[in-house]
């Protein structure tokens, strides 16, 4: 297990952690300032400031991806699948331009949750199948860009609006079918928040092994969590044992980043360099 | 699969579900003008009005049980042990006076959450096993009393706080470790609630099979949901596709009540009478 206590070089900064105090250009001003190697942007911020904009910037700061948020969203009406499809084949390229080691899958839930406007749905089997045809379908273009796709699984909370892939067992299935001879280019999205309560966690990961753990995301779980979607705990603030699964993780061989990605009001409401600052120092005690 | 739509022969009431509107006698009382014939109770509902008044008045109104809430709580301090047992052997004594068919097992979380004032705990793992071992100490007391043990699975969310066992597998890993022999003393309560969002939803349930689905219990999931705790939907009223989940559990033979346990801040401020009208009214038409 690696030592993470004497600087912070395996940190990084899922962007919406701070995206109520900055846009991406202060953002990765801020984490130049705070010694912060890599990051892992949304599109909806890079969106903000322009592609081309983000990638110099990016460059010019020196900075690091550790992925790409997000792809997804694939339950929708017939209809609608080859914007879909569009809308994640741009999400591909826009992830490779920025140098990023994968690009990450928030799946989508219900079809009228992930693409509004799609016909109301209780069938969560069928938007399952239509997610595994989704990814099947943008490998070929994530093959050509040599862009990884990362399968986020969901907290289960989320199953209906957000992802309704909610388990690594959901998710190495998935792999195994969609990718049978482990090419590298799909695996999974490991985020604490989603997975710590699993009591499959521990050997689902040693069955994704080194070539399917494409990212590792940290926060924790508060308790009482106040909001479903926004009440997020700085690492060491909650329940899980962090140290335990990164372990797990790493015990695979595992030697990319330690994500941080915290959705919080309490933490959007406090500065971004206090915020950062409060990042490095739970990733070199707690995480 | 059973016809519904005639009459509400098959619904039980979980007395929470009115729990803000009246005691346990209240409630048995509005239980009987509605024609509603089982009831699930709890123990602190039984217990503001006496377990023997409560007994007596569930016989004179010629209610039935669907089950009783509930015993677990198993994770403590190893110096709370004799607590925690002693307070299990009286639930199961309490199920038994009330000719209960099962006893439903809130397992517990984190022993701090569990039981106030036990050590705080990071350990889920430790957690689970402390709740296997309350399980296996507990059935001889319960085969003594002849009252089968019911296994609630909780969702996810609830992991720290209220059930480290939270899949339909991880019951039946529990029930096949526990009681191997499938004595019939050792089964599962499913709640759509808590195991809607599972892949292995269909699989699993077939696996436990009739001699170990004790109990069923049916609201909704709403989208979005704005509390965690008490913010249950009314059938129909969510994402939850009932009627496919019923039809899974009487596929292996289930014949038990279907138990309306809804845990809402808005149904708990609306007259006892209009909210059991309403669970009629769906039970006969979305569940």
């Amino acid at each position: 297990m690696r030592d993470l206590s004497a600087d912070h070089r395996l940190l990084s900064l899922n962007t919406a952690t701070v995206r109520k105090q900055g846009d991406l250009a202060a953002i990765i001003e801020a984490c130049a300032r705070a010694g912060i190697p890599a990051i892992s942007p949304w599109r909806d911020q890079v969106a903000a400031i322009g592609l081309d904009e983000a990638v110099k910037r990016v460059k010019d700061t020196g900075l690091r991806l550790s992925g790409y948020c997000r792809g997804g969203m694939f339950p929708a009406d017939p209809a609608r699948l080859s914007e879909v499809m569009d809308d994640n084949r741009r999400a591909v390229d826009e992830a490779a331009a920025l140098d990023a080691p994968c690009l990450v899958l928030v799946v989508g839930g219900l079809p009228h949750f992930s693409r509004p406007g799609s016909a109301p749905s209780r069938d969560i089997g069928a938007a399952r199948a239509m997610v595994e045809d989704g990814i099947a379908a943008l490998m070929e273009h994530a093959r050509a860009a040599g862009m990884p796709l990362a399968i986020e699984p969901l907290h289960p909370m989320y199953a209906a609006e957000r992802a309704c892939v909610n388990t690594l067992r959901q998710s190495l299935d998935i792999c195994d079918r969609v990718d049978p001879t482990r090419t590298g280019m799909l695996g999974v999205a490991v985020d604490v928040y989603h997975v710590w309560w699993d009591p499959e966690l521990a050997a689902q990961i040693a069955r994704a092994g080194r070539d399917r753990l494409l990212a590792f995301h940290v926060c924790d779980w508060l308790t009482p969590t106040k909001d479903m979607l926004n009440d997020r705990g700085m690492m060491g603030d909650g329940v899980i044992d962090l140290k335990a699964i990164r372990a797990m993780v790493e015990a695979q061989g595992f030697a990319g980043f330690c994500e941080v990605e915290i959705f919080s009001d309490h933490w959007w409401s406090k500065p971004i360099d206090e915020v950062l600052a409060t990042c490095i120092t739970r990733h070199r005690s707690v995480v």
